[in-house]
């Protein structure tokens, strides 16, 4: 059993909504932010749905939290995200200055770290985070696309 | 005069959107995206209002245009913008796979070259038109906020 308010547990939350976006035929990527142990947002992929590049999860959760906050600086927060955030969501978690970025699978080819782009030095990040259900969410989508 | 249809002539109406941005207290960075000589998208910086920090000039004009060709991606597409995009922006005109990309002034401490962004093989880049003009308009509110 997840030790509740652990990373675990929180990631669980975010593949739950992962999950929600391939329901809808998205690449499956979920993603929350907590604040004080409490979540203010959660999304996942409508990049197909919105017909729309800039809908990935991250960059609609910083909109939400910062809507909620009514702040956009995400001062004490935490995304917890399935993948590893891509140079467009890196760069928007950049500007928002967020304490802590938690990741579950990798992204080698188009996360963050193979394009080139950085966090912010305010910003720690952890990957790793339940990465095998991460992981095997984006290998069951792309292997079901194929056939 | 300016030549209808030049680089310039469409900056300068990216240049009126920063003013705009400047006019409501925040960062003038404009931006508009042509397709088949024709304004699809007009924008400006609105991160101050929204809260919000991924409402760079950029990323609402790929959404508009987007929205307006009911299509992600923006092939045969140009963005005028007054600034250099940053690494956000850069990633998301990379997931675009917009054709063009013209820029007035030049980031050198947060524009995406800096930052170690990249922008999409298929995408062609120029910099430098209106430079003065789009550099002065950020030294003017730089300058003002100082005062």
């Amino acid at each position: 059993m997840t030790d509740i308010l652990s990373d675990e547990y929180f990631m669980q939350i975010a593949i739950n909504e992962a999950k929600e976006a391939a329901l809808k035929g998205e690449i499956p990527v979920g993603a929350i932010i907590v604040a004080n142990n409490q979540i203010i947002a959660k999304s996942h992929n409508l990049t197909e749905l919105l017909h729309d590049v800039t809908a990935h999860a991250e960059i609609q959760a910083i909109s939400s939290a910062a809507n909620f906050l009514n702040a956009k600086y995400l001062k004490n927060c935490t995304l917890f995200v399935t993948l590893e955030p891509c140079q467009m969501c890196a760069g928007a978690l950049y500007w928002s200055q967020i304490s802590k970025i938690v990741c579950g699978a990798e992204d080698e080819k188009r996360g963050y770290r193979a394009m080139g782009g950085k966090i912010h030095p305010k910003t720690t990040i952890k990957f790793g985070v339940l990465q095998k259900e991460c992981s095997n969410l984006m290998i069951e989508f792309f292997n079901k696309k194929r056939t």
